[in-house]
């Protein structure tokens, strides 16, 4: 296996872009990224979406986008496993440059959300249809019974909820590709409109239309790009029982925990070693339980931990700079690859207000539905 | 990169399948094949679906599907590329399998089209869904247009189109597992009620339940399977304009001669080398354009290489033994993997009445929209 290294980045802003199509979203950011990677074509290409069926009624855009690229001919794959769609995109571009088959793989993720849908429809699509869906319950209220299990086991409590969602608006406030640059306060949070009790409106992550996508590819052209070199680390991915009433504990995510305990093997990292992670805040309880399924805090203690500012931009180990799900925007197809793009920036230290300093060493987790499935990639900067 | 084999296969019988759900189809089919490939567990895992979402609103099916098989908790994903998907599978398996991340990696493809949903509906996501399906398009009007144009240029009649119908109607009498096991007469198929001049209803491949799905694997898993050996000596892929009017020859399918082009380079071999091949037969016409771009005939003389019996068992190089998607069925995301287990069946000896003699190196072409993604595979046989 060859060592694989990302050389270029792209993204749209994220938020409710109700003049640009899939189509435009998706070539906007792949073309942003061929140039930040200064390549003159790709060998192949992945497309991280969740459902453009649903969402949009078009399915085949592997096709679609690579035509629309002007790169027609080349082989083209859709992956999909629901709001990790944008990782898995990234991890199979990885598995292919690392196999030698191709040397340059453009990996991105799409969303288009605001386009008519049934959104709570498309997204409910990601639970077990026959039993979960077909009985009523939405991701808010999947991810409402995760956070009152964690409450109850862990005493975690409202604020600290609220907090994950403070912070990550508050570091959001630096990025122009948020949809949300504003902040937010905990009694904004607690007074914001009850979802699915203990979720209120500001604990979850927003409806999102954008794209984002990166070059994946071998030493020698990482080399030429003339870029500060990115390497990935590692990259896993492990799955979960899909149904919430499957697993034997309501407070942990054991498909994070199996993927993040592969890619620190891999990588030869401890969770301490890690400088930023990005990880996958669809909900506010979903950042806490992930910190502790990554070895960042003990189990039970994450809440805590925001509340202290130990995930806040200046901390040992910030979490979510870029805004995270929550204040940058949740396009589900597109924010695992989003993720990777931030902590690329963080680690050739272009993040401007948000750069976190000395960052070498970067963790991006992305996860489908209630956990039912996870991606975790390390990279590291090479100097 | 390593080499890579298929050492197990196993599908459902393809049909109106009420009785069954996606996820109890997929798993009777991964479940036959890991029996037949005599292994105690897959490394991971590839599932080709078109439309989950639409046929029967589930996303999210590489988490649903690895479940319910009872291995939650490996990698697994959905990758998509219309018809073309359940051909995806089997070649994302063998770019991880020759990357050497994994040694058995299961790849299936399955699609539930009998379940309510609107399929005619379902099925034009797979087109230009802004600049075709918009203005009222649906695939047999596609691929009329191709008919058209190919009559047009060439002078293929209307009995040459029917008889590819009429061949793997005769071929599909042989299969237990197909959908159709009954002979049609060319007077049948003319006859038959008009879809898309000049495409009748027995010039179009059916509406299917079905899973398929075969155990991709390194040489020393192949060799331990007491199986005859089935090496994978190609596996490629290419994209096409996703749109007709974006082409320069409406009766060519591009994307299936640069899949082509590049197998036969990787396998080293020619097109007079193959045995047998399975081609994307979703219209008749689609297998006579298929056989022109795959260098099985000139351009133009596909339709009387079919009439005078060149492509019938028995004669030098059969084409769709397995009956084609045509009399077997096409559960669009299965089609593809099942087109290689009917492969690997002529290469093992073990296909029975329609066994193919001295088969030894074989062709599977799969296709996704009106030729907008292409997969092929050539197998062979190692003694």
């Amino acid at each position: 296996m060859r060592d694989v290294y990302i050389s270029g980045v792209g993204m749209t802003p994220f938020g409710e872009i109700w003049n640009m199509s899939l189509r435009d979203l998706f070539v906007e950011a792949a073309l942003k990224t061929i140039a930040d990677a200064g390549v003159d074509h790709i060998d192949s290409m992945y497309v991280g979406a969740m459902s453009p069926g649903l969402f949009v009624g078009q399915e085949h855009i592997a096709s679609l986008l690579s035509d629309y690229l002007g790169m027609s001919g080349i082989p083209a794959v859709h992956v999909e496993s629901a709001c990790a769609s944008g990782g898995i995109a990234v991890r199979q571009a990885y598995i292919e440059v690392a196999s030698g088959i191709s040397d340059i793989v453009l990996a991105g993720g799409v969303e288009k959300m605001n386009d008519g849908a049934d959104v709570t429809y498309a997204l409910s699509t990601a639970a077990d249809q026959e039993y979960e869906v077909f009985h009523g319950v939405t991701f808010p209220g999947l991810y409402a019974m995760i956070a009152r299990a964690h409450m109850h086991q862990y005493g975690t409590t409202r604020e600290q909820l609220a907090e994950v969602a403070v912070k990550n608006h508050a570091h959001g406030l630096n990025n122009p590709n948020a949809q949300f640059q504003m902040a937010i306060t905990q009694e904004t949070v607690m007074n914001s409109t009850m979802v699915a009790d203990p979720l209120r409106l500001l604990d979850c992550s927003p409806v999102t239309d954008g794209a984002a996508a990166v070059i994946v590819c071998s030493e020698e052209v990482a080399k030429k790009s003339g870029k500060s070199l990115v390497k990935i680390r590692a990259s896993t991915q492990a799955t979960d029982h899909i149904a919430l009433h499957s697993r034997k504990d309501l407070a942990a995510l054991p498909a994070v925990e199996k993927a993040a305990t592969k890619a620190y093997k891999q990588a030869d990292v401890r969770p301490e070693d890690i400088d930023l992670a990005e990880v996958h805040d669809c909900f506010t309880i979903a950042e806490l339980v992930v910190m502790e399924e990554l070895g960042f805090c003990e189990r039970g203690k994450s809440g805590t931990a925001v509340l202290e500012g130990l995930t806040r931009l200046g901390s040992k180990r910030p979490i979510n700079t870029s805004g995270g799900l929550k204040s940058k925007g949740h396009p589900v197809g597109a924010s695992g690859t989003a993720q990777i793009i931030e902590v690329v920036e963080q680690i050739r230290g272009t993040a401007g207000d948000r750069q976190v300093q000395n960052a070498r060493c970067g963790l991006a987790q992305n996860m489908g539905g209630s956990g039912g499935s996870c991606v975790v990639h390390i990279l590291e900067g090479l100097s």
